[in-house]
């Protein structure tokens, strides 16, 4: 049996029209557009509004959008995997909406709850099943709503969500291109400076737990801060470290999108300039599972094949990791 | 490169002392224990009492009881997988307080929503980790607090659900036994007929939807059993055929314990008699992602190395499926 790589053949993208810019946010909460920048480095963010629109809104659009520029025959998706913590419902699962929506019948559909590196475990996950060369198209569709979980009272976390989702299309190759090598960790250390306290099985919702606020993103963000920096630059540095690769064997480094100060650290260890680092943070803020496949999608045009990239991501958990993927196919489908 | 089979190697459970009966639930709603077991066959169910515990509490107890009975290191495993449709928190993920609890320091972890039909769901794709030959213990668990989102005012559905949950350890082998063949489908035309309205970001938690009792399982009963009764029987026959096995062959039919009925058309499809089919249902009711688990947990003692095991379930989505497990091990471990 030769050996199957999984590699990325498509992409898609889709952030909704509504800006919302850190002057709308100083209407709101008491905070400036200075504050935010030097903080975060966040501009502005995209707001998904509309009665009854969930996540799969957004997910709907990058999917045709990946299936247009591909023309891929939706019917010959095997696997739909949607990567997210804000899913349109507690069940069914998203992906089963999104598979119905977008002509993909004959795909089996499952969510994954990996938090902001969602589109990491994802991207592991779906490369697992066409490792196996039993399966042949698995749609990674990755993002979420985040602003269905955010405080608009809290100064600390409303200016860093935003909404935006991604979709890639894993293929089978025995070329020595596509996911390389993985690095994915948990420390459930991480749990209490980083949750959503009620809406689970935990604290079911109730009128206390709403007027208390808790169905929204907790953040204990100087804790959170400290472990982020730390793991993601020695995490995405072990990857590149095992793999030989030095920093101009690095074409671009694909970072989770939390704070610019975290991306700035993760590039500095690595040795990379800031002109090889995919940021778009300033026009999307945090996206959660969304940010590295919207990286892709905006930077596709600029990727060739053979460019070695290095995705890292942090989140609740926490869970963090990298990824080395290696690209698979020269500038922008259609 | 030698074919590598995933097979499971151990199993615990876990189910709550807490019983709720026939006649219990007819202090609560207009019904009656024949009326409830004419129509699923259900006697009582387990319930999860006690603030702030969610399924990781149950999950937690099962993977504890699963690693004394194997004697396998926490620190060994690679990946924790959980399958649920009622995980604690919306994040982090419950796979993260799980294995934080139970010592696997070591895993990547990430949950899964695949309903009722979950555990099919995370056992292929637990067995893909496997099968690349990468991976070499993974931890899959599965179950509900499906009582968190039971409504028990209402007659038609609350009678249906209980809470429990199973884990079992995934390995490789060169053997042929384990994971030999899946078919997973979904169809999300069946959306409308089996949800739960509020609480995901497209109807976000308000007083309004507590008070229009949206954050409970809505389910069209009739539709649902009609679809349910065909599905699951179908795909367990058409996985029995293509593999040439006849009545005689099979040793166990495990089905999704949501009705007794769909569990009869399913082994008269396949000319299976009932001794031959595990049924817990009176017991425990459909504990969603944990009823498979639930029953390879209860009947270990009486399962032998190479028995041909037909795993079939139905669920939200719809998600439905079957599984071929040629059986891994003799009799109960410990």
């Amino acid at each position: 049996m030769e050996k199957i790589n999984a590699v990325i053949t498509g992409i898609g993208g889709y952030v909704p029209e509504d800006v919302l810019t850190n002057e709308d946010l100083c209407k709101m909460v008491d905070t400036t557009d200075e504050w935010i920048m030097s903080r975060v480095g966040i501009k502005e963010r995209r707001i998904l509004r509309g009665e009854g629109r969930g996540t799969s809104y957004m997910a709907i659009r990058a999917v045709k959008q990946l299936f247009e520029k591909t023309q891929v025959n939706p019917e010959d998706i095997e696997v739909v995997l949607f990567a997210s913590t804000t899913p349109d419902y507690h069940f069914p699962m998203t992906a089963s909406i999104i598979a119905y929506q977008t002509g993909c019948k004959n795909a089996m559909t499952f969510d994954m709850q990996g938090a902001c590196a969602g589109f990491l475990y994802a991207l592991e996950t779906g490369s697992n099943y066409i490792r196996t060369g039993r399966y042949h198209k698995v749609l990674v569709v990755a993002g979420d709503k985040m602003t269905a979980i955010t405080d608009y009272q809290d100064r600390t976390t409303c200016p860093l969500f935003g909404d935006g989702c991604g979709a890639v299309l894993l293929e089978p190759t025995t070329e020595e291109i596509g996911v390389m090598d993985v690095i994915l960790r948990t420390d459930g250390i991480g749990f209490p400076h980083l949750f959503m306290k009620a809406g689970g099985s935990a604290y079911p919702p109730t009128h206390e737990t709403i007027d208390r606020r808790e169905h929204y993103v907790y953040q204990d963000g100087r804790t959170v801060f400290k472990y982020a920096v730390t793991s993601m630059a020695d995490v995405a540095a072990e990857i590149a470290e095992r793999n030989h690769l030095t920093q101009d064997d690095i074409a671009w480094i694909v970072p989770h999108q939390a704070n610019l100060r975290i991306i700035d650290a993760t590039a500095k260890r690595l040795g990379v300039p800031l002109e090889k680092v995919m940021i778009n943070i300033q026009k999307y803020g945090n996206t959660s599972a969304g940010t590295i496949p919207l990286c892709l999608w905006e930077w596709e045009d600029k990727l060739k094949k053979g460019d070695n990239l290095i995705l890292a991501a942090f989140g609740a958990g926490f869970t963090w990791g990298s990824i080395y993927l290696k690209w698979g196919y020269d500038g922008k489908k259609a």
